[in-house]
C-alpha cells in the first residue's frame, strides 16, 4: 500500500489489535503503513492528560475496555492521538511497521447479530426463491436479523476451510455452493442493561466503530436447513473480519441523507424513527469485492473486481438496527458485533454475493484467464474493501478483509 | 426441600457457582440442602492428590476452566468428592447452607445454540401453521437448530420483563403471547478447533453436564419476524437457566434405549449414527412445568402442574446434536451452551409450552382458582423441574429453573 492511496490517513486513526514482537496482544492505531503501539506510548506518558480509565483501556489486549467507555472518552483519546500524530516526533519511537505485525481479532465478541438491511439483497435473493413475491411482508416494517455464531469469527487472512454439510435429504458432503457476503460490521461500545431498550435518538452513541465482514455462506447447506429456524451450519463455519475498527467520528464528514424510501413504502414505526437519526444520515462508503483464483495468481493475472456498491443504500440504518435489537429489552455488551447483512445496490454490478451475481449459478461469471465461477472454488481468495471519498477530503478506508478458500 | 425428596443426593454432586458471604463468585457442589465450597476446601488441601490444573480450576469463579479439562479430570474430581462426602467429617466446615447462597450463572457462555430435537414439539407447532403438512421435509434428516442470544441468559430466579415488539405490520407494543419453553441444556466441556468436526463416537465426551433451560418466547413477535432468518427478538429478551450442572457421569445409571424411530423413517446419516451412541442410549429423565399466578400465591393455592414429559423421547440425541453442530467445522468452546429445544412427548399432558398446550390460545387452560390462561400474565411464575428415578436407585434431580413475569 503506497502512501498516496492509504486507507489510514491521520483523519482516520482506526483501532486494531496486533501481536507485537514479544508476542503480546496490543492495541494499535493505524497511521499510513505503520501502527502506533498504544500500550507502550501510554506507558511512556503520552496520554497522561487523559482519564485513568482511558489509559488503562489503552493497555489492554482487546478493545473491549475501550469500547465500554463513553463517546466522550473516545473523542478525547482521538483528539490527543490527532495532536500527537500531527506533531509526530513524540510518537515516532512507538510506531511499528504494519508488515511486521500480525493482526488479531480486535475484541472479544460476546454475541454476533447479522441483519438483512439491504432491500436490494433481500429482493434479489427473494426473486430466486419466490419470483412473484420476492419480498416478505415484514421486510419494510422490521429490520430482519438473526443471531450468528461468535466462536467462528476469524481475523482477515485466516484461511477458510470448505465446510461439509447436508445439502438435501440423505446427502452429506463438501458444499458445492460456497459463497461470500459483503457486509459492514459495527461494534457495540457502551451496552445497555437487560430490559432497558436503547432509544433510536442515542443509538449511534452505542456504536464504537465499523469494519468489514465477510459472512461466508454455503448456499446448499443453508437452503436445506433454514426452515423454520433460519441459517445455522450454512454460515457458522467461518466469518472473516477486517482488523481495523474505524471510529464513527472519522466517518462524520461522509454522512449523506438517509436512504429515501420509495413512495408508498410505510414510514418506520415511531421507535425506529427520529429526527436526529434522519439528520445524522447514512454513510457514503464505497464497498468492493475482488477475487483471485489460484490460476490467476500463478499466471500473474491481477485480482478481478466482482462488484462495487455503496453502504448508503441500506434500507435500515445502523441506529435503526441498534434500536430494533434492543426494543425487546435485549442487552448489548461492549464488543458485541452487529453486521448489516449483504450490501447490494440497485445496479447489477453492486450485488454483494455470488448467489445474486450468478443468480444461484444460472449466470456464471467468467474470470480473466477464462475460468468460470458459479460459486467459489478451492484456492479462490476473496477480498473486501471499503472507503469513503469526497472532493477536498482525504480518503478514509476500512482496510481489507481477505480470506482464501483452502 | 426436605431431605427425603432432595434432587442432590451424594450420587448427584452437581456443580454450580454461588456468591459466598464475602461476595466472591465461588464454585460449589450441591449436597442435599448444602453447598460444598470448592475454593475453600481446595485451599485447605482436600484435593491435593488431584492434578494442579484441576485444583486451579476449582478455585475459579466460573466453571469454564473445569469444563475445559477432560472427562478423566472430571471423573477424578468426582471420585474424590464422593470419597470426601461419604466420610463427611473433613468437608463439614466447608459446607454452606443453600438458603444463604445466591446462585449465579455457572459459566461464561460464549455461544448458545438451541435445537428443535423433539419431533412431538415440531409436529404440534407445525400443525398450528400447516395443518396438512406439519413436519418440514428436512426434520428427520437434520437436527434443526439456531443460534440463540447469549447475553440475555439469566440465572433461575431473575425476574423476566414482558418484552415489547412488533407483532404485526405497523404495531409495536408489549407482547400478548408470552410463553415459556421447557428445555434441557448441556454445557460444552472440551471444545474443538475450528475446521475439525467432533465425530459422533466421542461427542458425549465433550459434554460436561446438563441443566434446565426456559427459553422464554413471545409468540406474536416471533410469528411476525421469523421469516426468513428465524427467531430473533421473540426469544432474545431472556433465557433462564437452572443453577446446577449435573455431570453426565451422575446420569449414567438412567440411560435407556434411544428413541426408536418409527418404521419408515430414514436412518440417521453416517456422521450422525454410531453403535457407541446407540448403546449409550437416551437419558430417562422426567421433566415438569409448574405455574403459580399472583392470585394463586395470594390465596395460598399451591403451584399447578402444566405438563410432564420425558427427556428420553427426543428424536435427536445430545451426541447427534454435538456431531451435527460441528460437522461443518464450527468450533465449540468450553462453556458454550446447547439446548434441546422444547421437550414434548406424544401425550397431550407432555406438551412443553403454552403454544402447544393451548393450541395458540384456542384451548385456554383454567388454573385452580378459576383464572384462565392462553399465554402468561404478569405475576405468573413458571418453574421447571427435571429428575431421574429408577427402582433401587436414588432420585437425581436438576433442581429448579424458575422465573416470574413482572
Amino acid at each position: 500500500m503506497t502512501e498516496a492511496v492509504t486507507d489510514f490517513p491521520i483523519e482516520n486513526l482506526p483501532y486494531g489489535v496486533f501481536r507485537d514482537g514479544t508476542g503480546i496482544a496490543t492495541i494499535g492505531v493505524a497511521i499510513g503503513d505503520r501502527i502506533l503501539d498504544l500500550r507502550r506510548s501510554t506507558g511512556a506518558g503520552l496520554f497522561d492528560e487523559l482519564p485513568t480509565e482511558t489509559r488503562r483501556a489503552c493497555g489492554e489486549g482487546t478493545l473491549n475496555a475501550l469500547m465500554a467507555l463513553t463517546p466522550g472518552h473516545w473523542h478525547e483519546l482521538r483528539a490527543r492521538l490527532t495532536e500527537l500524530v500531527i506533531a509526530m516526533a513524540e510518537v515516532e519511537s512507538y510506531l511499528v511497521p504494519m508488515q511486521d505485525a500480525v493482526m488479531l481479532l480486535p475484541a472479544v465478541i460476546g454475541d454476533y447479530s447479522d441483519f438483512y438491511a439491504s432491500i436490494f439483497h433481500a429482493t434479489n435473493v427473494g426473486k430466486l426463491f419466490r419470483p412473484d413475491n420476492p419480498l416478505l411482508p415484514n421486510y419494510k416494517y422490521v429490520p430482519i436479523g438473526y443471531h450468528g455464531r461468535a466462536s467462528s469469527i476469524v481475523a482477515s487472512g485466516v484461511p477458510v476451510r470448505r465446510p461439509a454439510g447436508q445439502t438435501q435429504a440423505a446427502t452429506f458432503g463438501p458444499t458445492g455452493a460456497l459463497d461470500y457476503e459483503l457486509e459492514v460490521g459495527f461494534f457495540v461500545g457502551g451496552g445497555n442493561a437487560l430490559g432497558t431498550p436503547i432509544p433510536i435518538e442515542s443509538a449511534e452513541e452505542h456504536i464504537f466503530g465499523v469494519c468489514l465482514v465477510n459472512d461466508w455462506s454455503a448456499r446448499d447447506i443453508q437452503a436445506w436447513e433454514y426452515q423454520p429456524l433460519g441459517p445455522f451450519l450454512g454460515k457458522s463455519f467461518a466469518t472473516s473480519l477486517s482488523p481495523w475498527v474505524v471510529p464513527m467520528e472519522a466517518l462524520a464528514p461522509y454522512r449523506v441523507p438517509i436512504y429515501a424510501r420509495p413512495a408508498g413504502d410505510p414510514a418506520p414505526l415511531a421507535h425506529l424513527d427520529s429526527a436526529a437519526n434522519r439528520e445524522r444520515g447514512a454513510i457514503d462508503m464505497m464497498l468492493e469485492v475482488e477475487i483471485s483464483s489460484a490460476k490467476m495468481r500463478d499466471t500473474c493475472i491481477p485480482p478481478f473486481r466482482l462488484s462495487r456498491g455503496n453502504f448508503k443504500e441500506l434500507y435500515w440504518s445502523l441506529a435503526q438496527m441498534v434500536a430494533h435489537h434492543t426494543s425487546n429489552g435485549c442487552n448489548l455488551r461492549p464488543g458485541d458485533l452487529l453486521a448489516s447483512g449483504t450490501v447490494s445496490g440497485p445496479d447489477a454490478e453492486s450485488r454483494g454475493c455470488l448467489l445474486e451475481l450468478t443468480r444461484r449459478g444460472a449466470d456464471p461469471i467468467t474470470l480473466p484467464g477464462g475460468e468460470v465461477r458459479r460459486f467459489l472454488e478451492d484456492g479462490d481468495e476473496v477480498t473486501l474493501r471499503g472507503y469513503c471519498e469526497r472532493d477536498g477530503l482525504p480518503r478514509i478506508g476500512l482496510g481489507e478483509c481477505t480470506g482464501r478458500v483452502g
